[in-house]
């Protein structure tokens, strides 16, 4: 399973202030923790970054610079995804485009990954509100990926996202994001990928309670066939690892934990 | 699901050297940890204690006297077997033998638990070595089911358990028994219960390891629909509920790893 290490976010203050006064500093030893963690793809989540259009190829070359790892470019601003693009170093594996939907105003995202051959998270949400369960999502899912297809997007480089939401206050919703990523792989043959933003399930949980819902939340994703995780890497490796085992993806060895 | 606290094993020094001289201190002290982190049932395995027949009589009486719950009786030995089932104290629940098999040797104890209307284990390994998948597991447990109604058990007093191997030696059966928890449910309506003894699933492993091994396997059997697990209830009861958390089997509160 793929891990996207998830703190370069502008939502954290000392990553916020590293990115207005471009100072490569902190972005760099995140970036490097994240991969030493096994990590091996960065999500730069700069929000909406209006005005700041070229905030996101500073983070791109940044990261980049450090790091031998594909960058996930986390904004809805069509002009910075474009600009990062643009930089990204395609030679450790493709960027990724986080993410459009099946809201209209984000169907434009769509193109870029179409005419940078880049992958591209489609999350199965739309203008209706959330969706209910498996079954709605997985329709969602089947009007992206048919959006996908006409603008020229391979199945092959789409991650579909259910969206985890809080099992503080929609508690219900765990299980059913769960049975959700089975579904969305059988949407398609080869299978489709999945990937989802894991600290959402503790959202509003205490602070100590986070990791231990994160991992085992984790445990459940990846045991359904998860490819992808939005996570931060020192917290689940362990999981991730010792999941991989038991699928028999990697083999067993007393050191693979250290692998 | 059910946590049967594995701890008191003749296996141990300290327990064996208190079963030896009859020594009810460490037995109640190991017993009520058990309890108190979530162990619901207490198991004793005095091995086959031959000539020794009586200690299955004090040992459930021991345990009893300070922890509320039934007691798992583990030994193949007959005698020691009916000694404990006639002074176990049903208030709190039923007893549980472990365990029979597809073995002929151990088919008599499936009369003690339709005697004693007693809950048993039925361990899904014949004569013929090791099971080789799920389907094989399943095919034993239906003779043993068979077995088990001719003698008068009903289908809710047994456990089948599709014997948890080492991961470290047989990598590739730590999923096939994950997939037979499911199917061994679906041989009944009502379905079928279900148990592990989990430790053996990290035996032979480094000892920091076993417990990652352990939490971690135990998430995708009770994922699975698991019904009781034979372990260390201090080790696992935080995977415990919060798995049960993603399952809705408990409600969300901030506090339900102190409930």
């Amino acid at each position: 399973m793929l891990i996207i290490g998830e703190k370069l976010s502008i939502i954290a203050k000392r990553v916020r202030e590293a990115m207005a006064k471009r100072d490569k500093g902190p972005i760099q030893e995140i970036a490097k923790k994240q991969y030493e963690h096994g990590a091996r793809m960065i999500d730069a989540n700069i929000g909406p970054a209006e005005g700041q259009e070229d905030l996101m190829e500073w983070m791109v070359t940044t990261i980049q610079e450090v790091v031998q790892a594909p960058v996930c470019l986390d904004t809805t601003n069509y002009d910075a995804l474009e600009m990062g693009l643009k930089v990204h170093n395609n030679e450790w594996g493709r960027a990724l485009i986080n993410s459009t939907s099946n809201d209209p105003e984000r169907w434009p995202i769509m193109d870029l990954a179409a005419k940078y051959g880049c992958d591209i998270i489609a999350l199965t949400v739309g203008k209706g509100g959330l969706p209910a369960d498996a079954e709605e999502r997985s329709a969602i899912a089947a009007e992206l990926m048919a959006r996908a297809g006409e603008v020229g997007i391979p199945m092959e480089n789409i991650y579909l996202d259910p969206l985890v939401l809080q099992v503080a206050t929609t508690q219900d919703q765990a299980l059913k994001v769960i049975q959700t990523i089975r579904m969305f792989q059988d949407l398609n043959d080869p299978p489709m990928k999945t990937v989802v933003g894991l600290s959402n399930i503790s959202n509003g949980c205490p602070k100590q309670m986070r990791p231990i819902l994160n991992a085992h939340y984790l445990s459940l994703l990846s045991y359904e066939g998860l490819s992808a995780a939005i996570a931060d890497a020192e917290e689940i490796v362990t999981t991730v690892k010792t999941i991989d085992i038991f699928l028999g993806k990697t083999l067993y060895a007393h050191s693979y934990l250290e692998m």
